[in-house]
């Protein structure tokens, strides 16, 4: 029906390089990180995919993220796995944003979150290069949205969590058909489980950026808000940065597309937004430095961007200092205040992760790095509906009189 | 940005009609029923659509519920409300229904739940006719979503829930701005007191049915289906059945589509699937009844489709018959095996009232009123992520050595 799932449309992969010394890997392999355990990037011939398709071609297809094949690895239309990647609403948030604040809201892809378009990618990936058995640490919703894919492909997981991650999403976790542990600790703890069993060969390690594919998957968020806004890009992004895939991909894709020349030179400023508990980016951005190191004590009510260290730490800064943004971290009581406001104000429930980037653009409002004619956009990486909401005691007996006014 | 939200289009209501006795009420009043108490349907000048507007301009068209403009009731551009109101997305679940089974996942809507289409039609409308305070009983997906879209456009909202309302779905209703009590008993007990209050002027009555914009709204599921289906109707819908406002809705939009010549004659078998804990319409269906008498001791783990009452009974009895469907019931427990088999086999978390057409659809083959040929298309009607999942208990103590082979 979708002929973006079933129509074979060529691909222009061309090889893999790591995204620290250049090095080429060949494509078509299954591939980890590389040989200095830094992400692996993946290279097109984009003046092939220039004369294969056009954005005119591109906007007579179906908006699913699979309509940009001619840009994604995935070679053979047989290994699309899929359950609707929808292209996310730009929502206006006038009332507890402003005039020029749109929320992307990622919310409403499958299993709930943004996670869905870095997994549906790399388990397509994984199915066209034969992995039968894949281990990922998560915070919940890249399990989530891995357990989710690869049951519908046949593939086997297992999924180790932090201790404290939502009940909803372990449950959700297992609820599609892959085997959840908790383990006592935060992300990186269960990626050295993972690890581990990986060295072994027990199964392949699906850890953020430590195959190459999410990225790819994450790219979309770049290419789809290209194309949204009639392919001229805002003029800042606000990102709620935990592994900070989705900031690397978007970077990636607006390289891409201003090699494909569909879109200018112009870059929107990229804000990397962090919880004040867990700032490892904010404090490396800060201090000058290139890497960033492990945070300790990380605490956030936003456990998606509770993540104390990044394997593409150096690829979010490079963004981030590129593109003339900034690091920024919020505390949580803002963030919970952003959430509630835009709530009350504007009808839409954001995650905390979300959350985060509206208080941060707040904030950023307050410091001048941006003004209110700007054009900006928030991503609120998931639906609010998987995170604790404040109670609503207010009881009514219908077998006694009725109040009205008090109502 | 998406056209269809700020575009001024024609529109074509020429008036309203009591769906008992076809007497007629004015367009742009507001209504509640009509004088003997039964729903008011909006009825439209379909030769001026079809001069206004073809089936090739709506495929060009953004593909949210927008573009329907032309077969909507609202008449003024800014009366629109909308949090985003995308095309759901049609998805296979070959391992747990069939190769030609496709639910259509109300879930990734506004708010979580197909409620979304009913209420942003309504609240647009109230919006136009110059409500400033609704009241509402709810299960709680359409409580959430009047609050949500009443909030986005400053209009008052209280909204009564049963007891036993999941605990999510409350407390979404006071974060997104409605004030929020929960009642011992029903929801027609809930719906009482909405009554009573109406009747003394204190707000507008947004009871299933008894306002007329609700079931517009609604009408765009079958709208959406004939589009994505290239216009040619499934064999056959499951539909879980509440208020049936959906299921009515449908019907009347294949009507619509038929006398604009976009669709034949041919039609679905409608199933309307209830919960065996609550089936007045499968009771009133088996018993050649043209309405449906109140189910006393409601009670189903699928709290969407527990309406011991339903005030467009005879609408929903009336599609059904015409339709050569049937009215179902399904246990609770094959309700819960189907959410669990969808979820474990396919990827996909629905809902229990989407588990209870999943549920219905395996019963209907085994008893031969489908078969495996037949195109088949279920309602999930909500995204199962707020609902109760079963413990995922597995711990890992990261400080002992690990048995990787016990993982």
């Amino acid at each position: 029906m979708n002929e973006n799932l079933v129509a074979d449309r060529p691909t222009f992969v061309t090889h893999l390089e790591c995204s620290m010394t250049g090095e080429r890997y060949e494509a078509d392999r299954l591939h980890g990180l590389s040989r200095v355990g830094r992400p692996l990037l993946v290279r097109y011939n984009l003046d092939g995919v220039r004369d294969a398709v056009s954005r005119d071609e591109l906007a007579r297809r179906a908006t699913d993220m699979w309509r940009w094949r001619e840009l994604l690895p995935v070679r053979r239309t047989e290994s699309i796995v899929s359950l609707g990647e929808i292209e996310t609403p730009l929502l206006p948030v006038p009332a507890s944003g402003g005039a020029n604040v749109l929320v992307k809201d990622e919310g409403r892809l499958p299993t709930g979150s943004f996670k869905a378009r870095g997994l549906v990618m790399a388990v397509a990936m994984a199915r066209e290069l034969g992995v039968t058995r894949i281990a990922m640490p998560t915070n919940g919703n890249a399990g989530a949205a891995l357990a989710a894919y690869a049951t519908r492909c046949g593939i086997e997981t297992i999924v180790f969590c932090p201790e404290d991650t939502p009940e909803v999403n372990v449950r959700e976790i297992a609820m599609q058909g892959a085997r959840v542990w908790r383990v006592n600790g935060l992300i990186d703890d269960c990626g050295a489980i993972v690890g581990k069993g990986a060295a072994e060969g027990r199964w392949f390690d699906f850890s953020t950026l430590k195959e190459p594919y999410r990225i790819e998957g994450k790219k979309t968020m770049g290419l789809e808000l290209a194309a949204q806004m009639g392919w001229r890009l805002p003029d800042a992004i606000f990102y709620p940065t935990g592994g900070g895939t989705g900031l690397i991909g978007m970077w990636k894709a607006f390289d891409e597309l201003e090699r494909l020349g569909w879109i200018g030179p112009e870059r929107p400023r990229m804000y990397a937004v962090q919880a004040s508990g867990c700032a490892p980016i904010v404090r490396a951005f800060e201090q000058g430095e290139e890497h960033a190191e492990r945070w300790e004590d990380a605490a956030t009510v936003a456990a998606g961007i509770r993540v104390p260290r990044a394997v593409g730490d150096f690829l979010i800064l490079r963004a981030v200092r590129e593109s003339g943004g900034k690091a920024l971290a919020v505390g949580d009581p803002a963030i919970l205040k952003a959430v509630d406001e835009c709530a009350k104000k504007d009808g839409l429930l954001l995650c905390p992760e979300g959350g985060a980037t509206l208080a941060a653009y707040h904030q950023a409002l307050r410091d001048g790095l941006v003004d209110e004619e700007e054009r900006v956009v928030l991503f609120n990486c998931a639906t609010g509906l998987k995170y604790p909401m404040p109670e609503a005691p207010n009881w009514l007996d219908r077998h006694q009189p009725i109040d009205f006014d008090k109502l």
